[in-house]
């Protein structure tokens, strides 16, 4: 086992009805930004909860934060906070405004010339940041309890993550509930996102580890039970409320204690999103199994296990295509082709980026630009 | 699922050398006590790793804590504590050295009469306590990650459980290798520890809870596999690291979220514990057993999955047997007789105290006096 620490100070607060309880948890005494996406909550009745659970406290409100939030929204909310003296900032939504509000509470408080810092040193400048609770309503990201953050840039086509331990949510509220009502397509997008998140942590190679490897492996597998369930069955709670609770256990940092990770995946991901458009879990369904099949002799070991304790089959190889099988039964399409994307234009651009950045990727540190690019132009 | 909420603030840090960190984590500012055991720390080379991380700081000791810490020496730390005027309590040993220095932070600042209501009011008395940090040295109780602490009482040879939020160490040091030095009966005392640890919020009935049955399911897998691996090679760093996270992550109430807890085993094994001198984990290797099979119905459905995923046995009985023999097969004894106790007499004693509590155990809220009665004669 490796060594590691590890601290997760968030409140989670689970289960039917708990949105009452913001009353108990958010601050009277401070001006609270209330921060919201493109509209949902307005129609699912969790925003009159959230506004009927804050009573009389001030808030002001910052709706607007887009899939992939962006740099630019960000810091017209940032603009807001510092102009109102919001002392709380209380997130509303999925990942993307909960990782809108991470950067937002530190960007608040940014002592630096330009808070894109924050994102180009990968958090390493957050020195403080505003308070932030959240009301959760998709499981996929895990940012509800953990203290990273994905921002993008639409004038330079960048999507990058951050971490920062000062942005960990004081509290987040999980209400099942809330799930039953969104898209098919989102709770799809959910699943992946979670599925991959916990293989990231989990398919790298063998450290000794078989506590982390089982608890990986109860991710994977209840997702295959209840993720479908989901879908068949939009209104059946005890399938949401397990999709949300592996949705948050996948991406807490409990599960990758003492285990090499990779996240390849979603920093190429990434890329495919900040030039295409792709959904992020999108992105994630279509290079999963591209560099599973690049990286297949040192992910042996670890695919083979997989693939006979979660899918029941006895090879590396089987284990990647019951992957592929999953995401497509859940209607997430692992090629490019499907997204309308040539994998050739894909793969220079990939390859330009990642020759520019020199960075590494993998638990090896052994994907580079060209490896990148073979992962692509083959998807 | 159930209803939860879920906070659990300690830093984990984990891996070897780590007691070094120390420097970085204890206060410099505030008179430590530093608390300890009947002194194997200081023949395993853990307390002068320990001094030499503390460096210049100002330390008073207190050693002494005795397995199932007595009220009556944790008292003598107290007045220690405030006479001193100490500021942060440093525990290093194992559960019961942790869970006194949970009592005498409390203790310290208790603004009642008598301490003592800390214990008997189950913790509800606690409004603050002095921070805490551990270097733990045996893996069992789970205490260097949660808020819980069992105090004995020699005078009314009560052992009684305390829960509160303001004891959660803030940080606690695992490092494997101190514990390859450990008697293999404590070792093994430790594992099955674990084990009940892990049914008490699993072996119940079934709640929905796919993710949590897994989670739980892992730490008894990893327990039979590197459990046997501890006492046949006491060296094997990696066995060592997976028992101590077993443990941790068997009583951090993680596991335990959304789903009916039980506790009954331990609430009975307190009291053989109390009245005749059984070990801890011994107490519950007895009971666990008895217990089950009283309440074989009720439980019947997550013995069965509990025997199919973790023994690969087909029925409850055989996943009781199952049970009882690894417990045998670590050196531990499952029978009142194995300690020297005669199961009529100690069926008498228990049957009265509970009679006197007027509690009623289990998840169901349905083990009396005379349940209990049944439970002990029977073992």
């Amino acid at each position: 086992m490796l060594d590691f620490t590890f601290r997760n100070p968030t409140e989670i607060i689970f289960g039917r009805g708990t949105i009452a309880k913001l009353d108990s948890r958010v601050p009277k005494d401070a001006k609270t930004l209330l921060l919201y996406g493109v509209g949902s909550i307005k129609r699912n009745g969790v925003y009159d909860q959230v506004r009927s659970a804050l009573g009389k406290r001030t808030v002001v409100e910052s709706g607007g934060i887009e899939s992939n939030p962006l740099y630019e929204t960000c810091m017209k909310a940032v603009d807001l906070v510092r102009r109102e003296g919001a002392g709380f900032i209380l997130a509303v939504g999925g990942g993307s405004v909960l990782d809108a509000s991470k950067f937002i509470a530190a960007a608040a408080l940014f002592k630096g010339k330009d808070p894109w810092e924050i994102v180009a040193s990968s958090g390493a400048t957050v020195q403080e940041a505003l308070p932030i609770g959240t009301v959760l309503t998709l499981p996929a990201t895990g940012s509800e309890s953990n203290g990273g953050s994905v921002i993008s840039r639409a004038s330079t086509k960048e999507k990058l993550p951050f971490l920062s331990r000062h942005v960990y949510p004081r509290f987040s509220v999980l209400d099942p509930e809330t799930t039953c009502s969104l898209p098919a397509r989102q709770v799809a997008n959910g699943i992946v996102d979670t599925f991959v998140h916990v293989t990231e942590q989990y398919v790298t190679y063998p450290a000794a580890a078989p506590l982390q490897d089982r608890l990986a492996e109860s991710i994977l597998q209840t997702l295959l039970e209840v993720g479908p369930r989901t879908l068949r069955e939009p209104r059946d709670y005890d399938a949401r409320a397990s999709l949300m609770w592996c949705a948050t256990l996948g991406l807490n940092n409990l599960i990758g204690c003492g285990v090499p990770q990779d996240w390849a995946t979603h920093m190429i991901g990434h890329e495919l999103t900040a030039f295409f458009g792709l959904d992020h879990a999108q992105s994630l369904a279509v290079v999963l199994p591209g560099l599973w099949r690049c990286a297949l002799e040192s992910k042996r070991a670890k695919l083979d296990q997989m693939g006979r304790r979660v899918f029941g089959v006895g090879s590396a190889e089987a284990a990647i295509e019951k992957t592929e099988e999953f995401f497509r039964s859940l209607g997430v399409g692992t090629r490019l082709k499907d997204y309308g994307v040539d994998a050739r234009e894909a793969a220079g651009k990939l390859r330009a980026r990642f020759a520019e950045r020199g960075v590494r990727l993998g638990e090896n540190g052994d994907i580079g630009a060209d490896a990148v690019a073979e992962i692509v132009i083959a998807r």
